[in-house]
Order: C-alpha cells, then sequence, then structure tokens
C-alpha cells in the first residue's frame, strides 16, 4: 500500500521535463476567448442551440474564476425565462454494468425518436483519475458523433458539492439550447448518487445477473431510489440468469415502503448489445412521467429539488469560506493537535474556532 | 392529513388554563439550583463518583442557556485531565428487536464482573416523542437499581448534530464519574446510527430471525458498521430459526470488503430472557478489544472521531448561525419563493443571501 518504497521496478526519475504549454500563456488564452465573447451573444447562441455557445457557457460555469462565475450566473438567470419542458433521468451502476454501452444504445433510440439528449456526469473522483466516467468518449462512439445528442464528461471539483453544483447548472444551459432529455450518470459508489437523485425526476439502476450482484443490489438505500432497475446484459447464455435475477429484484422491490410519488418500482431486463428491451425502459419512463405529472408529484419534486439546493449551496460555501479563513487555517491544526492530546474536548476546540472567525 | 377540520368529533375549546407553575419561576429556580453548586463542587463530586453531581453537570451540557454551556465546557475541560481507559459499545437494531431486554440482560452481566455501566441513548426524535428510548426507564426495572449502573435518557435536540454533541460530552463525563463501560442506544433509522458509530469504539447490531428481517438486515450501511450481529430472541421455538439467521448473516457478511479495523465481523445468537450467549458477546467484545488495541486502530479511531466531531462542531453552528440571523430569516423565504417561481437559479439564490450574511 504505500508509495514510495523501494523497488527493483523503481526508475530513476531523470530530468525536469518543461511545462508543454507555459501555465501563463494558457491563462491568457483562455481569459481572451472568454473576452471575445459578449454574454448577450453566448446567450442568444444558447437559446438558438447552439453547441459551441452552450459548451462556453458550461466552461464558465465550471470556472473557478469568480469573474467566470459572475457571468455563468447572468446567462443561467436569462436562460431560466426560456425554460422549456424536459425530462432529467440519473443513471447509475457498479462499474461493469455496463452503463456507456447502455447509455449510447438508449441514447441513440431517443435521437432516433426524435428526442434531443444531453449525456452529463458526476464523478467527483473524476479530477483525480482525468475523468473516469465520459471522459473517454470513444466509449459512446455512435452517440458522439448524433448531432442531436451533447456529450460532456464531470466536471471536476474537489468536493461533491461542488461537482455538484456544476452540474446543476449545465443541465439548466441544456435545456435552455434545446435538448429535451437531460441523462445524468455517476458510478456506484454511494454519496453521488443521492446528489443525482437530488437532481433528477427518473432513477434508473443498472445491474447485472449473477456474481453476487443480487445480493450487493440489496443495499437499501441505492435500491429505494430506483424507480425502474433494468438487469443489462441479458442477452445470449445471460438471458435465464437475467430473468431469475429480475424475479429476485422483485421481491426485494416489493419489501420497501411506497414510494410518495405513488410509483411502483418495475424490474425489466434488457441488452444494450442486441437493443432488446430498451423502447420498454422509455416506455416505462412515458408510464412513470404521466403517472407523477397526473398527481402533481413531478412539479413538487422539482420545486423541492431548486430548494434543497439552495440550502446546499449556502451550507457549502458557509464550509468554504470557514476552512479557507486564513486564521483559521493556521488555528485548525492547533486545535487538531490539542484534541488529539486530549486537552481540549471536540466541542471547546470548536468553540474556540468558531470565535476567532466571527472576530475576524 | 389536515388540522383544524370540521368535524363532530371536534370539541369546543372552553377556557384558557393557566400555565400548572409560572414560566417565570421556574425559570428562576433553575437559576437558583445551578447557582448553588459551584463548578469546582461539581468536578470534585463527579471524579469521585457522585451521581448526583454527574447528572447536574449533564443538565449543564444539555442546557441552551449559554452561561450554563460555559460551565460544562469548564467541567469537562477539568474532567478530560482525569480521563480513565473505557470501552464505548453502540448498540443498534430497528423496533421489535428487543433492545430494552438485551441492555438490561448484558448491563446486569457487565455490573456482576464488576463493571461500571453507563448507558445513554441517540434519539432526535425524542424530543417529540418525549423520549421514546429509555424515557420509560421501568423497562430496565433491575438495571435502573443498581448502583453500578446509570441511565441517562436520549437529550433532545431540535437536530441530529446537536443531540450528538450532547451524547458526545455526557460520555466524557460519565468516563471521569468512573463509568468504564459506555452503552450506547439508538432506534434503527439511518442517520442516527452513523453519530453513534461515530463515537464509540464497538459497534453492536441487534436482530431477530424471520419476518423478512433477513433482508431488511442488508441494509449495506449500517451491516458494514457492525462488529458484531448478535440475533436476539434466540430462545424456544425460535432457537432453529435464529440459527438459520446466523447462517445466513455470516454468507452476507463475507461479501462485504475487509475492515480496516482487521476485525472480521462476527454473527452470535443470543436470548435476553435466558441470558444465553450474553456472556459470549461480552467475550468476543474483549477480543475485538484486544486485537484494535495491539494493532493501533482503538487509539487511532478515538482521535479521528475527536477531529471529527470537532470539524462536525464547527459545521453545525456555521449554519445555525446563518439561519439563526435574523436578516436571513427573512430573506430566505423571498429567495425560496423566488426559486420555486423559477426566477433565479438555487446557486444565484443561495449567492444573494451569503452576501446579505457577510455584510450583515
Amino acid at each position: 500500500m504505500k508509495k514510495n518504497k523501494a523497488s527493483a521496478l523503481q526508475e530513476v526519475r531523470g530530468v525536469n521535463q518543461p511545462e508543454p504549454v507555459s501555465a501563463a500563456s494558457a491563462g491568457n488564452i483562455v481569459a481572451l476567448r472568454s473576452r471575445d465573447v459578449p454574454i448577450e451573444q453566448l446567450i442568444s447562441g444558447i437559446l438558438a442551440g447552439d453547441i459551441t455557445a452552450l459548451s462556453r457557457a458550461i466552461t464558465l460555469v465550471e470556472s473557478a474564476n469568480p469573474a467566470h462565475l459572475e457571468k455563468a450566473n447572468q446567462i443561467i438567470k436569462a436562460c431560466l425565462a426560456h425554460a422549456r419542458p424536459s425530462v432529467r433521468i440519473g443513471i447509475t451502476g457498479v462499474p461493469g454494468v455496463g452503463k456507456s454501452t447502455f447509455i449510447e444504445a438508449f441514447g441513440k433510440f431517443l435521437t432516433a425518436s426524435g428526442k434531443k439528449v444531453a449525456v452529463l456526469a458526476v464523478d467527483p473522483s473524476s479530477s483525480l483519475s482525468h475523468g473516469s466516467i465520459l471522459g473517454d468518449k470513444t466509449r459512446m462512439e455512435e452517440l458522439v458523433k448524433d448531432p442531436n445528442a451533447y456529450i460532456r464528461p464531470s466536471a471536476s471539483g474537489e468536493t461533491l458539492g461542488g461537482v455538484a453544483r456544476k452540474t446543476r447548472e449545465t443541465i439548466m444551459l441544456c435545456e435552455a439550447a434545446g435538448f429535451d432529455t437531460i441523462i445524468i450518470e455517476t458510478v456506484g459508489v454511494g454519496q453521488s448518487e443521492t446528489a443525482v437523485h437530488a437532481m433528477v425526476d427518473f432513477f434508473l439502476l443498472l445491474k447485472i445477473a449473477g456474481a453476487g450482484d443480487e445480493l450487493q443490489g440489496i443495499k437499501r438505500g441505492i435500491m429505494e431510489m430506483a424507480d425502474v432497475v433494468a438487469i443489462n446484459k441479458a442477452d445470449g447464455d445471460n438471458v435465464k440468469r437475467a430473468t431469475l435475477a429480475k424475479t429476485e429484484f422483485n421481491r426485494a422491490l416489493h419489501l420497501f415502503p411506497a414510494k410518495k410519488s405513488g410509483w411502483m418500482p418495475k424490474v425489466l431486463t434488457c441488452s444494450a448489445l442486441t437493443h432488446d428491451g430498451i423502447a420498454e425502459i422509455w416506455e416505462t419512463i412515458q408510464e412513470f412521467l404521466s403517472a407523477t405529472k397526473a398527481n402533481g408529484y413531478f412539479e413538487g419534486k422539482r420545486q423541492e429539488q431548486n430548494q434543497f439546493w439552495m440550502l446546499e449551496t449556502v451550507n457549502e460555501q458557509l464550509k468554504d469560506r470557514f476552512y479557507h479563513n486564513p486564521i483559521i487555517a493556521a488555528e485548525l491544526e492547533k486545535m487538531k493537535e490539542a484534541v488529539r492530546r486530549n486537552e481540549l474536548s471536540p466541542f471547546a476546540a470548536a468553540q474556540s474556532l468558531l470565535e476567532k472567525y466571527f472576530k475576524s
């Protein structure tokens, strides 16, 4: 587990290489580019469905530069006034379940039915792994070439809160640009599912049959979020196992309490390879939408989600400002040490930090 | 669901009754009581194992009065200097699993072995339900009369964070008063387990066999926290089913990744009624303690927990101050409404609130 461990496999490091592009001139280029395009032009471009304008606006949303954020806010405000109906679909599943292949098949099906599809991702680890989800667009070869599809890799960020905020704003921009079906992909690792669930209308859990996966699937938290569980790779020799898994999941789902949406979650099988079951998933989503729009759940949930994200943003920023305060940054280490040595209770140490913060 | 609905069952309200005790004189009595006892006397009382002094100090910890909190902090600081070795055991399980009866049997076993046992609870709902856990001390008839046991119901509070903070401080006071075995009970409802897990050395999950409970038990989050799963009510006709459940849980536990503690979770059966298996649970806890003290996990985890609670307290208070700020309280409703009407993005609304807050 230890890094830097001496080993015969370790290479001599060699001389330092210069950066391929000077950081200063890269910064200038970005600044120039965004100076180039006035906000009004970006807004009218987005509303006209121009992908270049959309991508530039998303880059502003993702920027750490406060001037860019200010611009992004103005663009989003203008876009909100032109909000169009859309459906936001969250898709999750552990690695190996075939998410990319599924989204490619599902996305192509949707564009063939006349939909405009945006595929986004929430993956807080992507800044470390350099974009583990959707980073490699070649995994969606067909969809990436489709003029009615727009694929954008996960925003990067230190915190899930930051990544989630950027994705939320990106959804609004994509919708203003005329994308009526928004797919948000996430990996099956816990916290990020909760964040994605809180920004979508419909949540699809992808599973495969076998390999102890049925049992893992009964993570109550994730299972309870799912509106549909789709058993993928139901093709060839696998069909029988997938059908068995379907029965098992159906039984498990019936043990959970009824959903606020009034929707009884369904288990389906599909194959991203043969495209079997893809149309049925879309039909089921449409049934869900009719039911939840009729009973008022759809609109109520969107409003709740907006308020939730407002409060989340406040809480994130309160923490950010505190921990990035230079006085606190220095004092925090001292307090951690005092708590570690049992000289102060965690509560007393926290109070001392808070007093210093609010005095400054 | 609506209250105040006209109904034939509704009674005429009648005249207003005076409060049974005047709020002003009740306040005076509390103030007088705490003025009565100087801090030094409370500290020396606690260190001498005096239960009255301990209870008074806990009341200060639980108070909403800043002057009381200041006193509580001084007492805790003094007590920390006299910290004694202890084991902190978290116990959870859904209602009906027999938690109170188990704790009574387990607690009596411990005091008979020469231990001093404090039983606390974390139940954020208790302020509403007037103490659903441990509120009714009569459910632990024997333990409550035991001079080597101290039972304290859950602190009340609006937030889990508040309740958890009070319980953490209460643990420290109990340890200073000579209690070497701290049991913290919680109901099986999610968030509060996570809080309790973060304040104990060892986590015990109580289950019963049958009734679909095996499946529910495979809530990954809670199962992963458990160091021991004990199948309770393994008596009479139930023994066979409990033994079967034991096998099933053992299989499920082996699917989870290895724990950082190096401890392989165990499944045991027990009966709080016949006392079968109670001694075995305590032996297993001692094995756990030997193993984790030897590999450094025990001490490392306690230090980590202290730092975690320091940061949690900071985060809680940052939010508290923000949402209780009178300017924000008024503005928040306006912003929620603007977000609801899609006039502002959640992010822009949050920023506007934050600007007003940091200006004030």
